[in-house]
């Protein structure tokens, strides 16, 4: 694929397992590729992940919506996850080849879609809000599927696409673009958990630090060691090598040690090699020096 | 490709287009993955590379071997690199999901079939050889074609498959498995020359260096500094990581510094990973974390 865009669509099922598998079966005959899903019984949620060209992306978004909104009644909904549609919110994500104004694009005629064939009104979000209030998915969510009946009639809260009635069974939907989210965590050699949480402070963006950084510090008692776990909304503007470095400055002034540094789940290839870049000096230097890429293409 | 090998046969053909792409069109045929090939009108010699799993490697290696045999005449064969064969060498290289006993085993296969169906004798070379005289190409290739009617007649010479009797058209062909080799160059902060190749001295095996690295040093004159230049034969041996940082070190004995460092051609995804996960201190860091593997599994 000379092109890849991820979307990971958050569904409003995780404990009936005939209609997840439904709905991953309907979603494979789109042509994407699906790399993972899963279900949570008390969230009672289910992520789905695929991954796709710019055209399969949509469609495959699409067929996803046209299944939650036919398969599940937010009327009967429980589960401890906050959630306001069926098809709660569909992020699409910029892999290789593509750019963000790209996933934008989509979000917006896939938004449009969803709400003309189903009926169910879009709010665009992320990168493609169209006010800053929309940007955050808590905001749009808040009053969740229950409280939009009155919410939507607030002119605010007017949607994207769609007129402002919400879906008797479906609710509402976010779309929208963001960059691939790296939670990414750091280890430190004390058990001294307020070192940690002072470093959190000093990295995240909301004490003041790394735009893009959500970080807290905690303990790891089996390990013995505290750890600042991050979360890193744009691994492009927020590399992993300047938040390595800057962690083990700050830790250093403690006289602290980094143990050890790890990654939960996926990162895409170029945000490696980016870092990777950088320590080495290479000033020329993507995915087109990598044999595999030659490979795949 | 859960696996994937990488095969570069060198033919002894650089001028004469038809039969060179008689050749690949019939490589394609046989269901590998060719990355490159180019040809060298001075040297008379093309270079092809391609990939595929166990399976279509041998057969594509064959394929090569059949037509370049067919094709070329070794007694009307001028040009300045050295050769012995019609098809002169066959390395076979691992890349994902095999190891260097496979690739041995591999050539040990291929070497056979030649010798058995192409009448063109065949020596073991690189990590294949029987013994440590056949492990360097040039140690085989000395003499070349002319030469072989009386080398193969020495004992110390017969060769690894197939009767002491060189081929009277295709000569003797070389097959054997290498590791990727990865070409890096770092420029350092100085025109003085004697820096650069007091550093390739320390680096460089030959002179009681690292194992697997070759170096020299070099002035770039357009640029206005000097370069280490390297050949990396075995880069789970001998890292990326551990190069740059003992170059930085011994430059800074000296008071220069590195400038920045180039990696000429393509390397594997596994060599920048391994380097990415030295600077980053993660242990547990491999393919399975990056996004686009899973998508190409």
């Amino acid at each position: 694929m000379r092109e890849i865009i991820e979307c990971v669509p958050n569904i409003s099922e995780g404990r009936n397992k005939e209609k997840i598998e439904e709905i991953i079966r309907n979603l494979q005959k789109t042509g994407v590729k699906i790399l993972d899903y899963s279900s949570d019984p008390d969230h009672n949620r289910s992520v789905i992940t695929f991954v796709g060209d710019k055209d399969s992306v949509k469609e495959g978004a699409l067929q996803v919506a046209r299944d939650a909104v036919r398969l599940i009644d937010l009327r009967h909904h429980k589960g401890t996850h906050p959630r306001m549609g069926a098809v709660d919110v569909i992020p699409f994500i910029p892999v290789k080849g593509v750019k963000m104004e790209d996933c934008i694009e989509i979000s917006r005629e896939v938004g449009k879609r969803i709400s003309e064939e189903l009926k169910v009104p879009v709010y665009l979000y992320a990168e493609s809000a169209t006010v800053p209030e929309r940007a955050k998915l808590p905001n749009i969510r808040k009053g969740e599927f229950e409280g939009f009946f009155d919410k939507i009639k607030d002119p605010q809260w007017k949607p994207d696409f769609g007129e402002p009635v919400v879906h008797p069974t479906a609710g509402v939907t976010a779309v929208g673009a963001r960059e691939f989210l790296i939670a990414y965590n750091i280890n430190l050699d004390t058990k001294d958990v307020k070192i940690a949480k002072k470093i959190a402070r000093s990295i995240r963006e909301s004490s003041g630090g790394l735009r893009y950084v959500q970080a807290k510090g905690m303990e790891l008692k089996d390990k013995g060691c505290v750890q600042v776990s991050m979360n890193i909304l744009n691994y492009k503007k927020a590399p992993l090598y300047r938040i390595f470095e800057i962690v083990k400055m700050e830790a250093a002034r403690y006289g602290v040690n980094v143990i050890e540094s790890e990654l939960i789940g996926l990162m895409p290839m170029d945000a490696a090699l980016k870092s990777l870049a950088f320590y080495l000096r290479l000033p020329k230097f993507s995915a087109e020096n990598i044999l595999e890429s030659k490979i795949y293409e």
